[in-house]
């Protein structure tokens, strides 16, 4: 017997999430046949509404609740001298869940790669500039991946801001070399942030 | 930061699922988000769907598309004069995923324990009765989980099925006492078919 139609589309749909092996997704669409209708409803509408209900913060691009500014730049209690970049809005949430960081983001939008396409004029680079220029900011602290791509872009950044009036520092070490910003612990992304060092640029 | 409101709240219904965890869930919203907007919808519609097109076989209660007979009941090449019993339609799935049985299937819809409420008449059980009655079915082969509600349930079953001309048999030890059927391999599975035994009423 075959799985009926619409339980192997639904399965094969699940299978395709991060995390969830073919198991998986048998035993939650099992689960899903025995939840109340109303909650397999509600489930799928928040799916849906998902993409409708956020957007991207006017100022910093971090991920937000449509319209306006998110939550952070808002915040009366941040420290609004300090800047941290980072490629993903993702990454806003690792170093939130760790608390050790109290000023404010810059959500890049990627890395600079060009073997992928990605220039710097594809990222929000010059809105960064713009900030630093107008918003009195004294410390940019470049946390983009320790990798070619985000190293890279830390330099180009560094290189943008030379000559305005604001300390342009990097994450670190602490982080494994290769590694992903997203699966860093709380602890050693702290440890990473206190130990943050300028950027030169060799010219 | 907190989560955007809508992010929170389908990260929150995810976990409820069986097998996603706090971080699974942050995971698959944030591909949610990257995915093209017609395939989360096609996710979402896949769920909503599924109730509606999937209903219970009018003759053996197996999980099938709506309207009339599974696939299994249709299937000329099945062998009609072997029913198997088990307790959850999800159980059938295990017997054809092992491939060693080829007889009918009849689900009950749960086993007999008094202590939560499930008495004989709230399973398919009289379905069972009618169908050894007028099917010519030669041999019950019960399948119910190895557990004291399982058992119970056979002895039942066998004591109902008294008297009428048909062989009931209980599948062979092999599999864990006290384990589920849902997580048993196709080759204990197949052992236990292969052993099975007849049970014995005491009178």
């Amino acid at each position: 017997m075959k799985y009926p139609a619409g339980f192997g589309a639904l399965m094969r749909r699940l299978s395709s999430l991060p995390g969830i092996g073919r198991r998986s997704a048998e035993r939650i669409v099992f689960h899903l046949l025995a939840l109340p209708e109303e909650e397999v409803q509600a489930l799928a509408e928040a799916m849906l509404r998902l993409r409708r209900e956020l957007g991207e913060c006017g100022r910093c691009f971090a991920l937000c609740d449509t319209g306006g500014v998110c939550s952070i730049c808002a915040d009366p209690r941040r420290d609004k001298s300090r800047v941290c970049v980072v490629e993903h809005f993702k990454d806003v949430f690792v170093f939130e869940e760790g608390g050790a960081y109290r000023g404010l983001y810059h959500v890049l939008g990627g890395a600079i790669s060009p073997l992928d396409g990605v220039h710097p004029e594809d990222l929000h680079i010059e809105e960064l500039v713009d900030r630093v220029r107008t918003e009195g900011i004294a410390e940019v602290i470049v946390a983009t991946n320790p990798t070619v791509a985000g190293d890279t872009t830390a330099v180009y950044i560094a290189s943008r801001l030379k000559g305005l009036p604001v300390k342009v520092t990097r994450l670190a070490a602490g982080m494994p070399v290769g590694g992903e910003l997203e699966y860093a612990d709380p602890l050693t992304l702290a440890r990473a942030l206190e130990g943050r060092g300028e950027i030169s640029i060799d010219e």
